[in-house]
């Protein structure tokens, strides 16, 4: 076997077989294939694509290129859940302890932000002391002894999938199906979940900005997972605003540990009780939603999700005294309103720059080794669909650089569009694949 | 302008303007742009192909990447003759010499082997003494004073498409038309020439398998042609089996040199008229193609046209006595003889398969840098269509390795067919594309 024969066959628009697909990721992870050749590759599969069985055979030698989460000895059957990244994103940070309260284990690997969107992974070292590089035994025992860990992915996993992302990212081949699906599910695979539920966000700061391409995206995913014996089910959500009212580091944590308290926004509460309770049904405990979503509130009214918080906060190394009081945390040296610039219906909070400005501030990532001001970011304090007045102070700018702030204020402006008439409000949940 | 948006256009099957081929071209020959973005879009051309707009802009900028050769002050047309590869093809030899005589300056840089098809540079180094690498001054001084020169391409030429066709061949996109006629065509441009002959083979031992595909090369290379101000005719002559009856350098070179005395084989003299009376025409000089291929003839049965090349080799530091007496040539250790395995009519002697014997032998480089060996190589008794009995001697191989040798009859025994039925003689000329 040698790359210019398979080059050729997906060059030619013919399938490759499992032989051909684990030669290449093999021989590519090892440096035998050069960027070149696998650039070559990568293009004709963008532009030829592939089908199912080939995309199951990518993921898999993907997933099998670096080690593997063996998480056979927590003993339970463990259900990831798994976002296709999104702006102001902390459904994994409340979900997590939800699910581990109610007894079900969690040991979640979470990325880290590239771009605009952020990783749950960086947001989790906003927490003074918590420690999201622990090694696979202590991420275990800790899923062991308190029912939950989250970390960040280690080096390890899925080597293959890192050089062929940064490939794809060099050549203009990001947004391409089984690629993406591939690059997703392969990370799954490897970090050794049973099942997953995942939220493949849509709209104007998601990957999928329409539902058709998502429906699509997750139609493989769910069939990739089928073929690989990992149960799959795609929750589409709404991208087109952030996702709650905070964006950036420390204010997504707060957010989250106010969610926990109590203080829920309707669309997290939406995607919370809807991922929930089909992890619950995942893992074979509440076969019934309705019931499983019922559990959840439940696990949030009776505060054993936020105790759940605290012990995992604590388990990690983390400063629990900033769990109790948000106002430890380290704020943002200038804080700056943003007003409302007519009287009317918000219309339009677009995700993806309220993302980029977020990042403009320090709280992302343009390139993978920028550091993160974990402080920095956006409040919202309305959303799509609210009525608001000329002056009304709409939301605020945390910055550590005055310059900069007063950018972002002025960017903010210009960007939140209110309309004269009446504007729904945008649906949290689009639909459920299964 | 960037490379990515470049990528993306051709991927998404539009097509890219001057300026982006030209950014993209320059960018690559000044290593701005990687070898893994450059292979992505070669893979991109190679699926969605390119209009006669993209190609010519392709080929010019290609050709203006490094120098260009200035012929005008050879103060006459000059018409440039090229082949698109064959085995056995030692027509630029024989032609050259002949056109010069007849007062059309000859200024032809002529590319060295790789693969089972021979360079003419390489058979001329054959020749004791024989430079095929001078300076441009002198390569234009000689042309200036005796009406001819044949020398090798030199580093300078087309740069961007040493580049991208060494690219190519590393990711499996070598037979791509666009990016076969512009490869063919930057060069004949950047050297100089006015009008342009090429000689598009056709065949078991061509780049292209079959008349569809020739002509289809050939419509793109004639308008590439027009659209850059260089007439250019292309005819389609047979590879199937190898020109006249030799393979391998000095042999070749002593078939050339007893065509010149008047020796001649019936497929080479074919050739020699045709592609010798359009390069006439194109001249201006004989409008008339009979009236060309006469004083063709002429010149060759005067002397005149063995006289030019013994001028040639003479002021291009080559040893004459060598031309005059071709025994003194270097000979293979071994010569062995290699018999026919039946009774009947040769159907087949596969040029590529003898190629890669003559290959084998030590004749050509199967790597860049692999040295060549020119006393080795085949000779054939019979053509394709020949009657012979069984024990006949059907060919010789020339090796200087015993084992080789011994190996190589082997091999010749059995790729050479014979039938019982009659079998037709090639024909030469396929067709003649204006």
């Amino acid at each position: 076997m040698n790359i210019l024969d398979i080059i050729a066959k997906k060059r030619d628009n013919q399938k490759l077989n499992k032989q051909e697909i684990e030669y290449f990721i093999k021989e590519y992870t090892l440096g035998n294939i050069t960027d070149y050749q696998a650039a070559a590759l990568v293009m004709a599969i963008y532009i030829n694509g592939m089908d199912f069985e080939e995309i199951t055979h990518l993921t898999i030698a993907m997933a099998e290129s670096g080690d593997k989460v063996d998480l056979s000895s927590i003993g339970k059957c463990v259900v990831d859940k798994h976002s296709t990244g999104g702006v102001g994103d902390k459904i994994t940070i409340i979900l997590s302890p939800i699910i581990a309260a109610i007894g079900i284990p969690v040991a979640k690997m979470s990325g880290r932000g590239l771009g605009y969107t952020g990783g749950t992974a960086d947001k989790l070292e906003s927490i003074p002391g918590y420690k999201v590089e622990i090694d696979e035994k202590e991420f275990i025992n800790n899923v062991k002894e308190i029912g939950i860990s989250l970390i960040t992915q280690t080096k390890s996993i899925a080597p293959a999938d890192k050089k062929i992302y940064a490939l794809r990212d060099s050549i203009n081949c990001v947004d391409s199906m089984p690629l993406i699906a591939s690059s997703i599910m392969s990370k799954k695979i490897a970090s050794g979940a049973d099942k997953i539920v995942l939220d493949v966000t849509v709209g104007n700061g998601a990957f999928m900005k329409n539902k058709e391409d998502a429906t699509e995206l997750s139609k493989i995913m769910i069939e990739i997972g089928k073929r690989s014996s990992k149960e799959t089910i795609c929750i589409l959500t709404n991208m087109d605003e952030p996702l709650g009212n905070t964006v950036g580091n420390t204010l997504e944590v707060i957010e989250a540990i106010q969610f926990l308290k109590g203080e829920m926004s309707d669309d997290i509460k939406d995607i919370i009780l809807e991922i929930g309770s089909y992890m619950l049904k995942l893992s074979g405990k509440y076969e019934d939603l309705e019931e499983g979503k019922k559990i959840i509130l439940e696990t949030l009214n009776n505060g054993k999700a936020f105790e759940k918080f605290v012990e995992l906060v604590k388990k990690q190394g983390g400063d629990i005294t900033n769990i109790y009081n948000t106002e430890k945390f380290k704020k943002a040296k200038y804080i700056l309103p943003v007003f409302a610039q007519a009287n009317g219906y918000i219309s339009k909070i677009p995700a993806e720059e309220i993302g980029k400005i977020s990042c403009f501030l320090g709280a992302g990532r343009m390139k993978k080794d920028d550091t993160i001001d974990y402080s920095v970011g956006i409040t919202l304090n309305e959303k799509v669909g609210n009525l608001v007045q000329k002056g009304d102070v709409i939301g605020y700018i945390h910055s550590n650089d005055r310059e900069k702030g007063i950018k972002a204020v002025e960017k903010m402006s210009k960007i939140i569009e209110i309309s004269k008439d009446k504007i729904e409000k945008n649906n949290t949940i689009i639909s459920v694949l299964l």
